[in-house]
């Protein structure tokens, strides 16, 4: 259930209210691929950098271990220890981008597994099942992700391919939430907006998908190779006919800047790679832009990285000794790196809402916007 | 200064104060090669885990980062966080086993570093100026490091060389307390004793070293090769020269019951980086003996590593998904398993002073000395 509390032109505060909790939006999900952050994060280290939800990748579960043990084990809470909310992406990102010699048909996706070559197919039942056998807060609908730049004519037809999958997915994902013995009976169902660049074939789209009175919209596809620019239009474009009603989220986007356009353009939740991927590179997002700790200056700073932060990382390392667990590659930096970029990210969007519930969105807007993608110069 | 509170036989219950805090004895120092534990644990982790004094190794921190920069950024305990006793060991061991083309002489050793190939230079003054550069609250002094088999000759030799190290060790180090911009002015010295497996050379070199009346003696050049039982009957030949008033180290020791076994013959302090290399590999120290999680039998086994366990990673996650997590790869792995088997050395530690205190040493080394390091069965 959403609740818009308040807006700031098009920028939404919200919350979201689920079985496991509520989510305040706008927000970002830190992204759990095969349930445990990248850099040795556990459920107790993400509450201490004010993660609201963790998202855990259908795709890499199903391959190891396997969502039938995970269910045998309580499901995703009780195997990772984290009781709030959980999201899980439907396989569909993953079966087109890591897995080899796909052969989509209407029934779903035959490929096979990245692991081990084993030939698998999902096709819409299938990554319902998967995700009520994980037992996540919230199952997002299978779809087709199409690559940018697409011909119009496959992405049109790929668009109601998604649409027809999408009504399975509704189907099956209310037969699994009545059955006894399903973990998370309240699992909640996000449709997906695809349409690729074309203006056209993303609104009549999201009109389509809206149609179903799904619990939460999200856009897909993009972040997919197209300039920022041409995303950030098609955000513009699709989003006079999303649901005011429900929660919105841009998937798989972005940097703290991204970030702040998205929410410009009323999107409330987010998902990206970037702060732990970039941290495990020792790339930091600070308050006054990147700091590169492989960058020689740093060697003797006894500085925290962000002296604007208190995460536990700031709180007690320095530059200095970062960049020396980086040199070492000890696994050590991983985790403190990928701590505090988390917490960065967590913390921005902390920002963000009390912006919007002061009404000073638009000027938090203009002192960030140019700051927090460039290189840090202090 | 270490005082000996009560004995069990030649099991010693006792305290070392020094400038940084209070160590109880027998107790297991946590080895953080490159100033941080491998597997991703902080100095606050460390506090978590019930450690008492970290061990850093002073080869690795002069070829990267370089002491003389430890030094500008503070010394060993700034630089990461960790407020209690530090223990630097000399170098000698590594040098003796890492570094290539060694070229022994009477002033020191010549060697490549293992990182860049680079010429350095280490003698006894060298490795107690490194020492001091890095701050730590316990200097080891410089010693040769023969592998175990040696000819008595050459042991006879290396021997008579090292107690003359150890003199000059003693004068640098008394030098270096008294310079103004020193970091630790109490920097404390401890004495190695070699002497390899033949008991008249441990003996007589233990005998010109306790003349030095230094802050504690450690045992060094076991481990190295030889049989277990020789170990043993070489600490119990040892022992009785040791000076009761001083502190007894064994160093790079062991399993938990070459601890117990060491305790019994009258040491104090232990480490080895066992507890953390074989948690990297998924063997788990439990009260019932080790645990494999590469074993499928855990792949659905939702009970804790050890259920007599009270640490963070049995409080909080199952052997199934610390089992998954080492299946996957996840840095997460080594993060849990290596902060239970740490947990599990530094309790059984206090699980031993608890038994010396109520003068049931005995039983305690009757009931654990054919549990600890056999397989777990259950």
């Amino acid at each position: 259930m959403y609740n818009l509390i308040k807006k700031n032109g098009n920028a939404r505060l919200g919350e979201f209210t689920t079985v496991h909790g509520t989510v305040k939006t706008p927000g970002f999900m830190n992204v759990a691929t095969v349930a445990a952050i990248k850099g040795g994060l556990s459920a107790p280290d993400l509450k201490e950098i004010r993660c609201q939800v963790m998202l855990c990748n259908t795709y890499h579960l199903h391959v190891r271990t396997g969502d039938e043990k995970i269910k045998a084990l309580g499901g995703l809470q009780r195997f990772t220890g984290w009781d709030r909310p959980i999201l899980t992406d439907s396989g569909g990102f993953q079966v087109f981008s890591l897995a080899s010699i796909r052969n989509i048909k209407e029934e779903g996706v035959t490929f096979h597994s990245h692991i081990d070559g084993k030939r698998i197919f999902m096709g819409p039942e299938d990554s319902m099942r998967i995700q009520s056998n994980l037992g996540s807060t919230i199952a997002m609908a299978f779809d087709e992700c199409v690559e940018n730049p697409a011909k119009y004519e496959y992405a049109k037809l790929s668009c109601e391919r998604t649409t027809r999958w999408l009504y399975r997915c509704k189907e099956e994902h209310e037969r699994l939430n009545a059955l006894c013995d399903t973990i998370n009976r309240q699992q909640l169902l996000f449709g997906i907006n695809q349409g690729c660049t074309y203006d056209d074939l993303r609104i009549r789209h999201m009109q389509e998908i809206a149609a179903l009175d799904l619990d939460g919209y999200a856009i897909g596809g993009l972040a997919v190779g197209e300039p920022t620019e041409e995303m950030y239009r098609v955000i513009s474009a699709v989003e006079p006919y999303m649901p005011q009603n429900k929660i919105r989220y841009l998937m798989g986007v972005g940097t703290p800047v991204n970030i702040l356009e998205g929410v410009k353009r009323g999107v409330d939740l987010f998902d990206c790679v970037m702060p732990s991927r970039n941290a495990r590179h020792g790339h930091i997002f600070t308050s006054k832009g990147v700091v590169n700790l492989n960058n020689a200056k740093y060697e003797l700073d006894d500085r925290p990285l962000d002296e604007a932060c208190d995460c536990p990382v700031c709180r007690g390392f320095s530059r200095a000794y970062l960049r020396h667990l980086i040199k070492a590659k000890e696994v050590l930096a991983l985790r403190l790196c990928v701590m505090h970029n988390l917490y960065f990210y967590n913390t921005l969007m902390e920002h963000i809402r009390e912006a919007l519930e002061n009404d000073t969105f638009d000027s938090f807007y203009e002192n960030n916007v140019h700051v927090l993608d460039r290189r840090c110069v202090d």
